[in-house]
């Protein structure tokens, strides 16, 4: 029970009975008659991320990209001391994505703090960084991230007063407006000087961050090699496989 | 009587209607038959700030911040001159905040004038400030007090005419447009120079009562830990305990 | 019939129709049989003002502040040879507005001049000017009419062809569109710099009105006081008794 | 048939059908049986202006100030070699319009030339500038006037390449959108530069047309008289009475 | 045949078919039993330009004005290499114009080159260029041109990346959004500095265009006399009566 | 089998039921039983590029312009070795081009790199830049790969973040919103600043891509003649021909 928890975090009513739907139509697909935790933790992954793309054949190059990717997120997730811990790596295709890295915050947060998300900016662009430290050049793999962590930098500086420079207020006038089915953000109620600077804000917050990524990344390099070969080899590495590299790596 | 005109200030009719009737629901839950004040203050609160959310657990770290953050703002109403008085200080969630401060006017007010602003805007920046004073950095928890801060000093300068920059005049068309349940709020009709100066005063304003809150939280951090520590193991003050606590201090 | 009309300057054939039915229920509701004077005058003002708001009690400091703010316009009013006369002023709360000063052209106008709005201006900026003088800091009492002075400073300007560094042209395309009940106003057809240049003109419009009301408010001091003073002590002066005030001060 | 003609330049059959039509109503009110031609003139000048407004009573400064306007406006425009001439100059309020020049050109014309555009903006700010030079301020009487100078102008910039400055091209996309009874007019698409100088250019026209009025009218200074002082005993002067002013004038 | 096919590059199926139906309803007017040539030609005209407006009387100068303007147009156009050929020149005013140059292609086209458009400028502006030259000074009658010029010197610029300065890219969205009936052309995806570069392309384009009309009317003068003074007997000229007269001009 | 596969790469199940329809037509309009290999690539360009249109005649000149456009986008793709191997090069009109180039990838590709993607923005700057050389201007012909060259160009830049100036982060909301038919693509959610480096950035990318393929055209002249000779005699060249006149060339 304690291992859905951990894995359902921020999962209300209707989420939970989502989840124990989907793992029941598995389990019937599997013949079983009872939900075993194997189709439970099937069954969060499909609701998170969409369901495996058997089909989605990567090829070989696009593999050894993944792999390096998504050992790249995890090793800084588990260095980073306010990053969530990381649940499992895998290069296996999920819905949109061609693999991935889960992390789960230890306990429900009520309050996020900047050092959490300083850390969580470079947790999102250590594929990117990793990608151009290995191949040299970068992919397309990693437009998902920079938008995440685009998004994010903008909130500490717009919405959580967490820039130094433009002190504690906020920027713009998010609206939750639906119109045809579609929610525009924010309204412009600054000038064009302020614009300027919150974009240099943003750039700064990523700057620094891609910069905390490569240095763990250039210190640990031997880890990242490590955890990119376990993951091709094994696809999917979950929680206590992947911390063990760590473990073993110290003796 | 009296106790229940001083917690419902500007209530119109209908109001007061509202909050009979959550007092004759609670009264019913209750099994008891006539609505006593303790259901009818329990209800103000609802009505005002939501049902209480004991499930909303938090944790212990998010328990501490939450205590000084509410403590900082209690400790700033109580020391400004034109701020409204503390009626009840509380770490138990309500609706979407992990904790609130509810002060409330001595009487009905038609008129609000810049000094009344300017504590208020120290007030709301007091919770920011604490968390930045005690923990070095600050959270997420900050972010509707910043909003409304910032709304408030952009009335100031834009509205009331409070800036003596720009002067005794308005900027912008205030629309209330109803338009698919959408509100929008402003129509820019000056320049960007303009535009421009009504930022700088706005940060201006944000900045003061910044320094303001600082200077009243740094003097007095001997009552800011007496407050969070009375919080910690109250978890909920009410106007006659919080107001204790300084008469204690003076002996 | 004189007073009447007087009052109701610009009534249509509609509005005149309207007044007479309100004055018909006020004097049903007074139990008379016949439409005196007093139940005409009484609706003139509903219809222009709103209700009276016998419930909406101000406090002391209100009433003091109101009363002098009113005085302050009436006194510039007054003493301004091209703005309207004074009919009425009052502390007694009407609709939103905390107390009021009626002022009537003498006759129907179908041309307003240069001088007329300057004078207008003044007298809006009076309410605001005498706070700032008496209490050394302003109230939101004063956002109708700093708005109310943008709007007219901004027709001058754009519309009127009254700055002498625009010129004789127009600026903006006003627009009477009803959508969904909303009337947009402006749509700006000129270049961020022209934009400038309004603002500009805008300003020194509304700085000029401040220093002319501001130059009569302080040579006229002694009349203010009495002005205030009396309408703390009968809360309104018809125009009659507001003129009593001037002749006996020159005895 | 003749004048008729004359006075009804760019009318189309349903406007003429409109216009009969009027005029039958007309004969029915005078209880006559046939149309006669006073019938129809008055017609005519229903439809292009709006009824006589009777009841609209001008003071007598307001009188005084639509003669010397009204005169300003049909005296430049009898100097002007390309202004249309004068069919009538009347101070009887019609419509919204305090007083009116009417003139008409002597024949339908399809081709517009720059030098008569200038004229025409001449006699447009004429009203203003008589004003001006009379009473040494202006009234609201002009900004009909200085809407329609300002629009002219732009077009001459914007639509007929008749800037040296700007050349033979045009600005901005002329829309005639039916948007819910709402006619949007231009979109931009130029550079703000580009803005910036059309504003120059439009100002320069402006500026230009009131020079030429404001020497016009300096010169022939005992014209403007005889003619005002003519409209305010007759109120009305028909084009032979109009222009009889100049024959004796030069006598 | 052929000279049908000719005249009508570009139709559709559709569009013949109407061209066809215009010409049936023309013959039955005519009492005539077979769709004649006549009928045809007057129909494809009809089609492409709008009816003969025989009411819409041109005054003498205006025919002046216009037999200039269009033996502009044809001129240029016949003397400019890669400029389509000249099929008819008339001053009978049809639709909304006063006269018109028709020009076809010799074939259809699927390709267009910058110096077909640089050609095309000039031809589009030898009607301004003309009237300036001839009357000093432009009428309306060009501004259809202009607006077609300026069009066509913006797609060079920001569709056909054929500005060197600019480079091989295109600029802005095009969206061809009907929204109720209308048409929005372009949206900006470009910064300010763009936009001016943009509009300087488009004046260089225009300015180009200008000085090569200029030199070729300059230099063609006594041509351009001789085509006016033909167009003004016998108002209209077929492709061999206006190509003959640069024959017997060489005689 | 395989060609199929290769030659439709990102088909889906829909897409490829699309295909098999068409195929099927194209069997029984040629009185045959069985669906071949024939119908099938033919049915692969109808669904990709619409159908063939023999009417659609290109002059002389067009067809050479086309034949030398084309052999330059192919001539590029081959030589590049991040660029998609040619499939097939034609100067038959499909659909709205007047020739195509078929580039496929080896396989179905997941993720996109740097070097990919600037090979292709040379490939697609290719058929602009042989005009330039050849016939020393451009068509309207290259109008459509400048459009998809700015948009590729515009995506490294704020989507992919593969701008070193602007770093990993990313620019502007995409929206996906289908209002009335209609997609608009992105909200500008930066500063006038960043726009301006946005802009220089694709400017840039495109003049990058420009050198890259006019180096290529230079250096490989002769083969461009031998492609664009062959093209004009065959007008279709499918891969094996056209890699064989690189293997021939090496002799």
């Amino acid at each position: 029970m304690k291992t859905i928890a951990q894995r359902t975090p921020g999962f209300a009513g209707a989420d939970l009975a989502n989840l124990l739907n989907e793992a029941a139509i598995l389990t019937a697909k599997n013949d079983k008659k009872k939900i075993s935790m194997a189709e439970l933790i099937e069954s969060i992954e499909k609701v998170m991320l969409g369901p495996e793309r058997k089909s989605h054949v990567l090829s070989e190059k696009e593999k050894k990209i993944t792999a390096y990717h998504e050992a790249g997120h995890a090793l800084v997730a588990h260095l980073l001391p306010h990053a969530d811990p990381v649940h499992k790596v895998s290069i296996i295709s999920r819905g949109r994505v061609a693999g991935y890295t889960m992390k789960l915050p230890s306990e429900d947060k009520h309050l996020r703090s900047l050092s959490e998300f300083l850390d969580e900016l470079a947790v999102l662009l250590a594929g990117h960084v990793t990608e151009k430290e290995i191949f040299k050049e970068v992919t397309t793999g990693a437009s998902n991230d920079l938008k995440e962590a685009t998004k994010l930098a903008r909130r500490l500086v717009t919405e959580y007063g967490m820039s130094e420079l433009l002190g504690p207020r906020t920027f713009g006038e998010r609206e939750e407006l639906i119109f045809l089915g579609k929610e525009i953000h924010e309204r412009r109620d600054y000038s064009e000087k302020i614009a300027e600077i919150i974009d240099q804000e943003i750039s700064n917050l990523i700057n620094g961050a891609k910069k905390t990524a490569k240095n763990l990344l250039t210190k640990n390099r031997s880890l990242l090699e490590k955890i990119t070969n376990e993951l091709l080899v094994k696809e999917t590495l979950e929680r206590e496989e992947f911390e063990a590299l760590f473990k073993n790596s110290k003796n």
